[in-house]
């Protein structure tokens, strides 16, 4: 794939510009095909992403991706089309903007929702820094699904009739799993009806010059016309945020992209863009089924995942039991409710991306008297903290928080690495936290916080992925805190939790190779700790190190509150302790094998790191 | 006040009931000015409490009052006005809903926009488990102030045309300081606009008529009507989200409050019923200024508070540098930026009661070119964690945040305190975190931050009211870490930082009239923590004990990770180490003295542990 500079970007001729649309489509076939990554939604944004290139001056104009996932196009056609066979692989290009990888990468994402707060932002400075140029623009490209999600309402209720601000909608009725609530419904009248669109061509260039921001809006015959336009477009809704509405058109006709989008910059004022694309456009087989190309996984199918068991051993239980309902922020599919939702339908909840809704939302089903279990990632429940202090936490309210990704996300990278979720949850009074190491652990946990759902929160945190057999293999996995050895006189603890437990082993291997022994303890409960059961597997044995494994942040995390606890105490159960967790700094996007050795916690680095300790 | 059973409410005459609404206002009134509290939004909804009392039956109906600050008509009306004389007293009742208090609290709050999630949540327990008894009913009573909340938006967009909830809509136009953004301005010209309200009134029972939710919505003329009807009311809002109507009604007439709510209450599905309401109603001083009793002091008026002195200051910085610009959501007045808003209106911005998108618009900002300061709360900050996180931090984006009101925000009891913002933001990498204890320490560290504005986001936290005299007294407050000695013989070392360094003071003292010298280090940055000054200020001085005293949460907290790494180097400081924190419990309300001596910080508890460990 040739790299186009801006400028050849705009040279080119419509059908030129319409060939290398082709193009891309091929290559985003050819290169997320063997990298994995983001396909359907790619395929559908081509001619939107090339049209802003060509009606906008980028970098100085601002582009900035929602969510990010869909910025492939954006990213081969500003100078990393050659980068691209390196996508999401370690010390390789994102898969989400980023502003350290690129100056066209205004603002960087990986979570929904946040690019028209700060589109707000880049527009507003500049208003202040140069108040009277308006020849730079600023456009927010969101998704229908970022719609569910309530920051972006809560910036399009502070958008002014001043602000300069294009809001490019990319609806293509499909969000991660598919978009819900009442909204996702208006669009999807708006869309259905042919008649609209096509009174829309016609009436546009009348209708549309109809003033409607400002001043504007209550001149005389203003309200009888925005009713005529409503009964048009039905695009009150943007409307009565005072936000110009333009489309909605064809997403994946170049020409009329490019010509709405000059339209929209010629606009004084903020303006909505509703562009219709098709998922998967121009590839068939993710045309048909976009669902299954919206994210390509490069590596080979894995076994069963945790996701998978924990929405088995949900439904399992929910068919013994009417109370137990399922919630999910977007995240059907990659929760593993995608069963449930099919056997459960009255009991499964698909909140759209709204993890703040969906906490509290639980803690009222609760407080109702139902069995709430919400799964939802670790990293996008760090949304939700606030509800999970505030509405079940402190009201001491019964629900299951299911967490997913719960440490590294692989090539996702930074934004969705679930590395904090502990240091939130450990601090919260009443909620316990568990974090399953095995599918079995996984169901045991679950199965025990439905039956006895009383007055506490119940947080299960787990990987992506499958169970690692080093750790089935080695640990009968039915208590708190298990022990195993390398052998009779191990001098070495390593204490441990969760998917990293695989590498303690590991690294105990390699020293048993140098003559070291250790002993290897895993902790299923993070809160309350049970130290009963700590005792109890370590007898009476005291160590020269205490080696500490935690896949998450240092900082608040699980071990620096035990350690201090456990050195406070009378009778030591080591000479030393040493914690080696995530240090303060983000982790990058790569395999799992290659995060753990960045970090330092895969097991030739540990191994490594006890032998120097000792 | 005479106590009421739910029986004797609802056989009360229109008249007697009109009567004791004005019995009500006048004990509100007493009582209040008194206590302290909520006062003018409690004056405004006598007749909504007491209606929603007369019409539905509660507790098996459910109320749910978001925010909550305004129930406590709901509380005098439900069995506790004896109780009041002790509202927002340590031991006595609460100042918002609480589940564990009254039967009548269906579900606490304190935090805004929850209550339509939470009633979604009971609405959908109960059709689960009763799907064909439709007797019972949720009501959701929202502010107009919670419709700047995103979270607000995301329940709506999850309502559907089966739930059954009533969402009653008081407004008073004016949440706490003024209610800001588009849909504010909407609301307002259904207000204003008289001729909609007699309308409204006229055409009522034909109007309302009109079937709009369900399968209506598609029938033949419905679009028609509903752009009759959008004229009538401008009311599209809601009812696009397809919940029906209801409004606007005067809220201070009780009839008028109670048909309405036998209205809605008769409805099937999701209905809106929207009155308007006179904050400080029937109290002369509060209808004219009902901003000043929005809250009222119990107290006498204090000393300059850290939030002037942080809104003074940032006032001095902004007129030295254009670049200056302040964000609060919804809290102008409590965040100490009255004045900005008034010299600097263009860089000023309420964003509403949106925490989660004035962070990301800070983020906006700053990677558009110009300085943010984002005041908000300690305890509303955590709802935007996630995008301090992801769009500010991970993006090493320059920004301040303050955070108000960190520690112990006293009467306001546990959903008010600001202790977990050390824990959260000490995780985050690359964010530095200071903790002024004095005015002089807010004032240059704000500087310093605002100064050296580049990549990294500083956080400032400081708490209610005013600096300690003892610490400005003991400490220069010149640098990162300070040293102030008992005697010359110290054998104790204590360790800390912010308000509560008064309490260690005063804890010394105790102990050297008992003959036990102590020196007190007080830290001002506590990430990066500053080693080279705690090795400078302690020379090469070793202790028998190093107490840590922390007004925060002990899990994640300050001290837990600095006393791993103080413990763990070569030459330790102390022979011992200890801390004393906020356990793992939420605090109650009541007066600061109280809660550090319920918690344990106080100087008395302090001395007597200190001399018990020596």
């Amino acid at each position: 794939m040739k790299t186009y500079s801006q400028e050849e970007l705009k040279a080119l001729t419509t059908p030129e510009a319409k060939t290398l649309c082709e193009d891309i489509r091929r290559y985003l076939v050819d290169q997320v095909m063997s990298t994995g990554g983001h396909l359907a939604s790619n395929l559908g944004i081509v001619e939107v992403s090339l049209g802003l290139l060509r009606v906008f001056n980028l970098p100085d104009d601002h582009v900035l991706y929602d969510t990010g996932h869909q910025s492939y196009v954006h990213k081969i056609l500003t100078g990393r089309a050659q980068a691209f066979s390196a996508l999401r692989t370690y010390g390789g290009i994102s898969g989400f903007p980023k502003r350290s990888e690129s100056e066209f990468d205004s603002f960087g994402a990986g979570h929904s929702g946040t690019a028209v707060s700060a589109a707000l932002g880049f527009s507003r400075a500049r208003a202040l820094q140069n108040p009277k140029d308006h020849s730079q623009h600023t456009v927010a490209v969101l998704g229908d699904g970022a719609l569910t999600c309530g920051m972006v309402y809560e910036a399009l209720n502070n958008i002014r009739p001043s602000d300069n601000l294009i809001i490019i909608l990319n609806d293509n009725d499909m969000s991660i799993s598919k978009s819900v609530g009442r909204l996702s419904r208006y669009l999807s009248k708006v869309r259905k009806s042919k008649r609209y669109l096509s009174m829309k061509v016609k009436s546009h260039h009348v209708l549309d010059r109809i003033p409607l921001v400002g001043a504007g809006i209550e001149r005389g015959l203003s309200r009888m016309k925005r009713s005529l336009k409503s009964i048009v477009y039905r695009s009150n809704l943007f409307e009565q945020l005072g936000i110009y509405y333009l489309g909605p058109a064809n997403g994946n006709n170049l020409e009329e992209v490019e010509r709405l989008l000059i339209e929209a910059r010629r606009h004084r004022g903020p303006v909505l863009v509703h562009f219709i694309t098709k998922k998967g456009c121009g590839y068939a087989p993710a045309e048909e089924d976009p669902g299954r190309y919206h994210s390509v996984s490069a590596s080979a199918g894995e076994c069963v995942t945790f996701s998978e068991k924990f929405g088995e051993t949900l439904c399992e239980l929910a068919s013994a039991d009417d109370k137990v309902v399922a919630i999910t922020a977007a995240m059907e599919s990659g929760t593993g409710l995608s069963a449930f939702h099919s056997r459960f339908p009255k009991r499964f909840y698909d909140v759209g991306i709204s993890e703040e809704h969906g906490m509290t939302f639980a803690a009222g089903l609760s407080a109702g008297g139902v069995k709430p279990v919400f799964a939802v990632y670790s990293t996008f429940f760090q949304r939700a903290y606030d509800q999970l202090f505030h509405d079940l936490s402190l009201q001491n309210l019964g629900a299951v928080v299911a967490l997913d990704r719960a440490g590294f996300a692989d090539t996702d990278g930074p934004t969705h690495h679930g590395l904090f979720d502990v240091s939130l949850t450990l601090g919260l009074p009443g909620v316990e936290v568990y974090s399953p190491a095995t599918h079995r652990e996984l169901c045991r946990t679950l199965r025990a916080a439905v039956k006895d759902f009383d007055t506490a929160t119940t947080v299960l945190r787990y990987p992506k992925g499958s169970e690692k057999a080093e750790i089935v293999r080695r640990f009968p996995c039915n208590g708190n805190v298990e022990r195993w050895d390398s052998g009779q006189n191990a001098r070495v603890l390593i204490l441990t939790y969760g998917r990293i437990t695989e590498q303690a082993l590991l690294a105990a291997d390699r020293l048993k190779a140098v003559g070291v022994e250790c002993t290897v303890v895993k902790i299923l409960k993070l809160k309350p700790f049970d130290r009963e059961a700590l005792a109890h597997v370590l007898r009476d044995d005291v160590f020269d190190l205490c080696y500490c494994l935690e896949e998450g942040i240092l900082s608040g995390g699980f071990f620096e509150g035990l350690v201090l606890r456990l050195s406070a105490e009378e009778r030591l159960i080591a000479n030393r302790f040493s914690i080696r967790a995530v240090e303060d700094s983000f982790v990058p996007h790569g395999k799992y094998a290659e995060l753990i050795s960045h970090t330092k916690l895969d097991a030739t680095s540990v191994s490594r790191e006890i032998a120097s300790l000792l």
